[in-house]
């Protein structure tokens, strides 16, 4: 139990970490009073919608705790209830340092690039290890409870439903908070859009824009709640998944090593976040200048640091780290290959596992696939490379070749991750099997409080341009934060890239552990999970159709929203002139209101389609066709939802960063530059990519998760009942 | 025999009934001489594209066979012959009755919209039939040639070997035709419109626009010729599927009935074409001169008189309709839920088969599915109901809500006709098993004379409305040919979806013939189909990411080709001032010409994507993993391209055609009608729609099948090399 304490001790460290920097953050200048009164219309606005989502989530969270209580356990639903709290906690407190860190930002971009850059960046920092340190607490306190203080074995039946009810809280409040954020986040930019820029010809982040504040409060609550979110939610479920894993796979296997391996995850994620914490203190200007290097620099410390501190607590865990490890059943061909042990065992040959360093390998496959996500995303979304540029080039031939090119541009860009997943399942599965997926998985988001620093900083600097502008600071001050912003759509698409393809090693690993608890739960019933089975396909063709009708509705979301966004402008417009004047103060709440009110009510449905569709599915299969090919085709249903959602998720993510990036190559003087017809083009490409690539696209990535955790929590309901 | 007799002979009706109609069709009046004289220009142009494009897929074609040749055997080789050459005749002969039908329509909407109706559909007709009967022929005649002429087996190596030649040759040239003409056409049109309407503010199909000729011919090369040769490739890929599974499943198990079941696919597709014929004498505009209405009766006719008619084919091939038929190992339990005999053989449960009723329902069923499509498609892309309405709706706020809102209908428009393939899946699946799917396919594509019939009109009374634009005809002709064209978007559409959701389910039975195949030729491998397999799950992946490159590579060069049709354009308007001014003819040879050579150099290296990557696949994964997982992942590579590309293409066709209505609903005088903002929006999403639904979209139905098709002549290949 000393590791799971040591994690413990590793994730507080990460708290003290954002409590420390962030009174260095609240202790810089807020500006003048102008710029401090536009800060605290954002900060009320965000906090009031916040409060309202919250709240609308609270009343579904206790209804699913009372359900998850009575079918399952109190165990699981005091897991969901920890998960859901800890989740919105994270998003809250995220969003909080943020509201607060923009105008120091824009009152610190008056003195350099380099202040600017600092202030930023330490709030998206304090969020970023925020989230992993409350993630890493949250199950490493957990799991100290049931299986330290409770007494439970920790391979136990209570402590794999108490972790998979952690997810399940953690999944659902960050689905909620990724789609009702994201969803007001772009009806404010795309509604502030079309009225202000396309119809009344005022610039960005003008103050006679009514949906001004709202555009700013959406950064917030959207690009960093939400973020912070469900990057607590990835962690969670995928550092779970892994100790479920272990447990369900391994368990009887492990003798004595149960209890470490059980607890190495939680021991690579607290490592990591003090490498994160070090690398945080490297984001520093060269002589170039180049933000996006100095954003590297402190990424490349972290991730390079990470080897040997990965290296340190595997062998403190494991002890001999050329030991064979378990049993590995899952990939015989695979780990033959690489001349471990063979027993055979009755009829079925089971291949002795792998070695401490075969996971040590695997971790390290981890930072790359992150490392090569990065730097891929980087090129289809930074405005050097040929994506971007050649949809600003084929914007001069006006908005519809600006889209073509665009959504091709989005549909390419699923390639490259796509081939790095897949490398990834390939070595991984040849060094340790699923377990050495699982492994991989966990090492990319042990990087988390890193990737989340990069990300979070992006909505600051987002919000300082707008105060910047709207408190009349100098344009040089507005100059600075552009730079920065620019930057931030990278990183933003960056951690989005990062979230999918974690997903897609963890929905793996989550897929195993449904099967695993199939054999376990109904051992009696034979699935049949070859793609011979014409259920398995009917589960995969169901699957895949759920991000599409995901994001459907998401888009659809956003456009209604955005609709209402521009009446609500144009009536006010209209009923006092002096608002275009700049003589009235426009009703600037009144717009935060509604698209509150809107986004609450659009968040709902789709949010719930990913918690019913497993359900649904299995009833009405097994109805058709027996238990057999229910449970065949829901198992299939959760690979189906990842094969479409990668690509979803991807296309979305990076199309939209591409988008929004060749907008700003061409504002920087290229194709015409600003107010070109090349311009107008680029934001119509721009407002396309908005609800894509902070909408739709990255709330693909915890709907793949919930449909797998429901498909777990069925699968123990159902077992409950048959035993009760 | 004479059961495949009697289907060559109904093949032949279809031919006899084309150049009978053709006979009318060239017996119209070819209008006035400005009118042929363009009219003659679109025709050289068509031409002149189809010669090429032909020599260049002849080359790639040659060498092609020859490996075929030298890798398998002769008679394979000469299936790909055949089907290569019909593919491009069918291609051909339905360009060549397009390109005179277009002014002969024109003329004829002179007298009335019913005469332009009945002109343009029978030249439809023409092609649909063509299309059916040439399929047909090609697959009744050749296996007539192998089990009759030359008697081998009619489940032999032999008459597979040849059916798989005779698809793939199919598939070749039909990818190629599809993307080279869907390159060319949406090049042209969208060249043509950025440049003319957009820049020159002049009108569609305007003279003075140098790229008009050439929009022109590219509704034939791609919407007529390339269509043609897709939907030949469909039918005798689906046709040749179910023989070849009913040769690989159930040939040992037949009897007598071997050769009865494997005719009874020629004999349902030959029963159909009667009822088509019939069928097309039923579309006649009725007092509401609803022209959709009038296409709808012609459907509905042939559909109904279907029934009957497949139902006496079946128990004239079959005899006793409720006698069991075969055996069927595949869906087990599916299969005893419904009380057929069950037969315990060794370890295995063998369920005893179905019966012809069995099997007249799955056929029944894949009718009901056809109209099912046609209904949602037309909900879809149809002017009178919400989608549609949506995006035209949305464009009032400006392009980039026109694109969100588009964007969104193309999301969700795949999920319905998801929803009917698989419940088609499961109810044929729960009648028949594998060979039920099958039927249901083979009942689909039967009535495939009808629904290209109803595609086919589309190019034609395009082009008419052209020619009476550029003749300066009276604008009630142009109206008359606008309301035609405008219900020829729907059926375009309808078309793809009906195409694409056919290969959902061939697709199903190719792989079925894959791992009936595998099994044979390599008895002492066992392959793990599992979604348990890590390796399944990589196929699965590679295999969805295809569709996506693919489409990125089709949407890419339509925009680098338009771009190319724009600079050429405005050279022609710098170079000389009169083409503006109307006193000089701009260069209509010089831009077809360009955007030939444009849409031929293209076309090459996305068609070879789908042939390549089965075998790049299976040789990298075999030596990383053995060859055990070789095989499994290219199995699951053929399910994941149907998985990523049923969605890939559904959301295009669909989408691209609600754009394509949304702008044309607007012209009717909506939203501000022509000119206004909502227009300009609403071009724009037409525009992105046009790539979507014409070239990515489209060509994802053959390169799913060829994927298909190249696994199983690898497997042939393979076998042919360790036996050798």
């Amino acid at each position: 139990m000393e590791l799971v304490l040591v994690a413990i001790g590793l994730g507080l460290l990460a708290i003290i970490y954002g409590i420390f920097t962030s009174r260095q953050v609240l202790g810089a200048g807020a500006g003048n009073e102008k710029m401090q009164e536009i800060a605290g219309a954002i900060q009320e606005g965000a906090r009031a919608y916040l409060n309202r989502q919250y709240t609308t989530i609270a009343i579904v969270g206790v209804v699913v705790c009372a359900l998850v209580f009575f079918l399952l356990n109190w165990i699981a639903a005091a897991g969901f209830l920890i998960g859901a709290v800890l989740s919105g906690a994270a998003g809250y407190i995220g969003m909080n340092i943020s509201v607060k860190a923009n105008v120091r930002t824009a009152a610190a971009a008056q003195s350099g690039l380099q202040q600017g850059l600092t202030l930023a960046f330490r709030a998206g920092a304090i969020t970023g290890l925020l989230v992993a340190g409350l993630a890493l607490l949250a199950i490493a306190g957990f799991f100290y409870f049931l299986a330290g203080a409770l007494g439970f074995e920790a391979n136990s039946r209570e402590v794999v439903d108490g972790l998979v009810g952690l997810a399940f809280g953690a999944s659902l409040i960050s689905i909620f908070a990724r789609l009702g954020g994201g969803i007001f986040t772009k009806a404010a930019d795309v509604g502030a859009d079309l009225v202000g820029k396309v119809e009344a010809g005022i610039p960005e982040d003008d103050p006679r824009n009514p949906a001004v504040i709202a555009d700013n409060v959406g950064d917030n609550v959207g690009d960093c709640a939400g973020m912070a979110a469900d990057l607590f939610e990835t962690y969670v479920v995928t550092v779970g998944a892994t100790m479920v894993l272990t447990a369900l796979l391994l368990g009887g296997t492990l003798g004595a090593l149960l209890l470490p391996m059980m607890s190495l995850p939680l021991l690579i994620g607290g490592a990591c976040i003090v490498t994160s914490i070090i690398g945080t203190y490297f984001v520093k200007l060269g002589s170039k200048q180049n933000i996006m290097g100095a954003m590297y620099k402190g990424f490349i410390v972290t991730a390079v640091l990470s080897i040997p501190a990965i290296y340190a607590v595997m062998t403190w865990a494991l002890g001999d780290m050329n030991a064979l490890i378990g049993a590995n059943v899952v990939s015989e061909t695979a780990t033959v290959a690489l001349g471990d042990t063979l027993v055979t065992e009755g009829a079925a040959e089971v291949v002795g596992g792998f070695t401490g360093m075969d996971l040590f390998w695997c971790s390290m496959l981890g930072l790359v696939i992150t490392g090569l996500i990065i730097w891929i995303t980087e090129y289809y979304t930074g405005t050097e490379y040929r994506p971007v540029r050649s949809i600003a080039k084929a914007s001069e031939t006006g908005h519809g070749t600006n889209v073509i090119q665009g959504l091709a541009i989005s549909l390419e860009a699923t390639a490259l991750p796509t081939l790095v997943i897949v490398a990834g399942i390939i070595i991984a599965d040849l060094l340790a099997g699923l377990v050495g997926i699982a492994y991989a998985a966990t090492a990319m988001l042990a990087l988390a409080g890193m990737v989340v620093a990069l990300d979070a900083y992006g909505p600051v600097t987002d919000n300082a341009g707008g105060i910047a502008e709207m408190a009349g600071l100098d344009d040089s001050v507005r100059e600075k934060t552009d730079a920065l912003d620019a930057v931030g759509n990278t990183t933003k698409a960056v951690t989005k890239g990062y979230a999918i393809g974690s997903a897609g090693l963890a929905a793996l690993v989550l897929f195993a552990a449904y099967t695993t608890d199939l054999t376990e739960f109904f051992p009696g019933v034979t699935v049949d999970f070859s793609l011979k089975n014409p259920f398995v396909i009917v589960g995969l063709l169901l699957g895949a159709l759920l991000p599409y009708l995901f994001g459907a509705m998401g888009m659809t979301a956003v456009g209604r929203a955005a609709g209402d966004v521009v009446k609500d402008v144009r009536e006010q417009f209209a009923a006092d002139k002096g608002i275009m004047e700049g003589t009235s103060r426009p009703n600037y709440a009144r717009t935060v209101d509604l698209v509150t009110r809107a986004a609450i009510k659009e968040m709902i449905v789709p949010s719930l389609l990913p918690v019913l569709a497993p359900v649904v599915v299995y009833f009405v299969i097994t109805l058709i066709a027996g238990q057999a090919n229910g449970f065949a085709a829901l198992g299939a249903l959760l690979l189906g939802v990842i094969v479409g959602g990668l690509f979803v998720a991807l296309s979305m993510t990076a199309g939209g960063g591409a988008w929004d990036n060749a907008k700003k190559y061409i504002e920087d003087g290229n194709h015409g530059g600003k107010g070109s017809d090349a311009h107008h083009a680029a934001v119509t490409g721009d407002t396309v990519g908005d609800p894509y690539k902070d909408t739709a696209g990255p709330a693909v990535n915890p709907m793949i998760k919930i449909t797998n955790i429901v498909a777990l929590l069925l699968l123990a309901a159902l077992a409950a009942g048959a035993a009760g």
